[in-house]
């Protein structure tokens, strides 16, 4: 699949304005505060329905203004698709082709999106939250059924909580109440764990190929899936919690506390990697993620690359566009400040290039190169 | 000041290797994962007796060694001070020309430095004690007395923090007890307050003017301090608040809430920011240290820049280059990992450059430009 085309209407910096994209690599350049990044946003809107960095749209509102429209058109097999979403007054409304969706649901995966950005060394440096949000995320994409099964669980797991939380407070409890729970939470949490387990051991070798790709076999990388849920008695071990939980007022077992652990040279990459390692690692955790989701949605989804030159040394910059020019990859788009210094990396490219000129949430020029 | 000579056994990758510094630019350049950020916190850990990067010693440590060793030659007014610290069986010796120091407070602020990271941007993205933390480090190393009425504060505090939560276990309180707290939390606060209000007053036309430097006057950037102590009745509201500490178990007002707000045309930089502008603003932050720092310790500290290329355009890296090769900088350490493609960068660049290049914790070859 790929973008044709993208329009903005008081999006962020943006007033105003429209853009044509190449099936191949569009470079996204201008000085520091221009909006290149702003451009990956608001593709990643269309495709995931919300902006990638900030959790409340009203961020993603032009300062002064009290609405904004961002709209654009996906070609998958030969079919154009318009995605459009307007925010006004608070409120969202996402279209496809001009008809709003029953569940927002039904749109994620359809246009699928990889988005490399220098905040995901997050995944390494932050809390097992992030990691689950990452896979939930890819595997959501790639089955609408995992998303839903996860809906649901976090659904039954809030209200459980809360129950505790009322229990302790009026200090009684009801325990065949709490336990009307416990079914649906452990059903969901069986299937969301078998699903994990098996996409990560299909992962695990995309990863790996990947990262050697990358770095020409320097390092031994690894990732293992942690869960409550492994161990074969576990339910037995989550009816045993009950007294924690009622003491903690939270469920404390189940796929809510799953992590994944990142390693190099069998040693967590957190303490023991260094930056541009951390940077390979999350770049091929991407890259990877592109694979699976390609195989699975049965097309390629677009990869958005925002400042892939930062931490990386020369020997990886150059295996990266090699791969990423290759037949596995279809549209690119890539911001990048110093562009006339990258020059040299990009005119190996086979692939055809676009070059967008921005400045102050305007494009200046474009050029086919 | 500036450090002649580093000497490393164990620490990080690096099993054993001597570097001689040049007075101007060194330049630590090499693929990723060979250690050029390992040598900056070697000398941070010189400068300040920890790592720059890790909480705890042991994660200095080579895989599978039992101790390591970091000694090195600081220059200042033309005296030499060799610095040393050892680590073995989870304790450190740290020595100043052969002696251990009473209180290692002592040595803080001798030896000055400061550390530019691409952890840096932290200070916008994270939460306040992030930049009490910035600031607090800054401050301890311009006035000892800071440093110490902050270890007291914190004292204190922790002590009547324990207080409330064991009457909150006990149901339980003894207001006499937990009042001989508030005189010296008052006192230390009272302290503090001041310092810090009147240190960001000189500290903000240093970062101005730095910000501005930086990006030729682009955008306008501003940063304020917050604190309940401001209040003129903070005592009252201190004394009112003991209910609410009671409830949470822990000291609800004070400077330990303090925070500092970062500004860019008047909104908040982590919302509306771009990460360019994010990094220039950390950047002007680092280089206003510097010069608080030059000015109170009557030496020029040392700088090190870890990857400064990243996300600054080609106008801002100019204009870095030209402000840190100007007599207000005095020794330069930069680390590098695309050394062929900056070098055009580094060409115009007035100072002695001394490059060394480094694979896998060794040190290849040393080249004077």
């Amino acid at each position: 699949m790929r973008i044709k085309n993208l329009n903005l209407l008081n999006f962020k910096n943006y007033e105003e304005e429209s853009l044509e994209f190449s099936d191949g690599v569009n470079i996204l350049t201008g000085n520091n505060g221009s909006g290149k990044t702003n451009l990956l946003d608001a593709i990643h809107f269309l495709s995931m329905s919300k902006s990638a960095f900030h959790s409340s749209d009203n961020q993603s509102l032009k300062r002064g203004e009290s609405f904004f429209s961002v709209f654009g058109t996906f070609n998958k097999n030969n079919t154009d698709y318009l995605i459009s979403t307007l925010f006004q007054a608070g409120k969202k409304i996402f279209q496809a082709d001009k008809k709003n969706y029953d569940k927002i649901t039904d749109h994620i995966g359809r246009f699928p999106l990889i988005l490399v950005t220098p905040y995901d060394t997050d995944l390494i440096r932050e809390g097992s939250e992030e990691r689950r949000k990452f896979f939930d995320s890819l595997f959501s994409q790639i089955d609408k059924n995992y998303l839903l099964s996860l809906i649901r669980y976090n659904h039954f797991l809030k209200q459980r909580n809360s129950l505790l939380k009322q229990f302790a407070e009026k200090r009684y409890t009801d325990f065949d109440l709490l336990e009307s729970y416990d079914e649906p939470i452990l059903e969901e949490g069986f299937k969301i764990f078998s699903w994990r387990k098996n996409l990560i051991k299909e992962f695990l070798p995309l990863f790996n190929n990947t990262y050697d790709l990358l770095t020409h076999r320097k390092e031994n990388v690894s990732l293992t899936h942690q869960s409550d849920v492994a161990d074969p008695e576990f339910k037995i071990t989550y009816k045993n919690a009950i007294q924690k939980d009622l003491i903690l007022e939270r469920t404390t077992k189940g796929i809510h506390k799953d992590d994944y652990q990142f390693l190099i040279e069998g040693q967590s990459i957190k303490s023991t990697g260094s930056q541009g390692q951390q940077k390979s690692y999350v770049l091929a955790l991407k890259l990877a993620s592109y694979h699976l989701l390609s195989k699975y949605s049965h097309t390629k989804p677009l990869l958005l690359l925002d400042d892939i030159f930062d931490k990386l040394d020369e020997e990886r910059i150059i295996s990266l566009l090699k791969m990423i020019d290759g037949d596995d990859f279809g549209q690119i788009l890539i911001t990048e400040a110093k562009l006339e210094r990258s020059m040299e990396y990009f005119k190996n490219i086979k692939k055809q290039i676009r070059i967008f000129n921005i400045s102050k949430g305007k494009i200046l020029s474009i050029q086919n190169v």
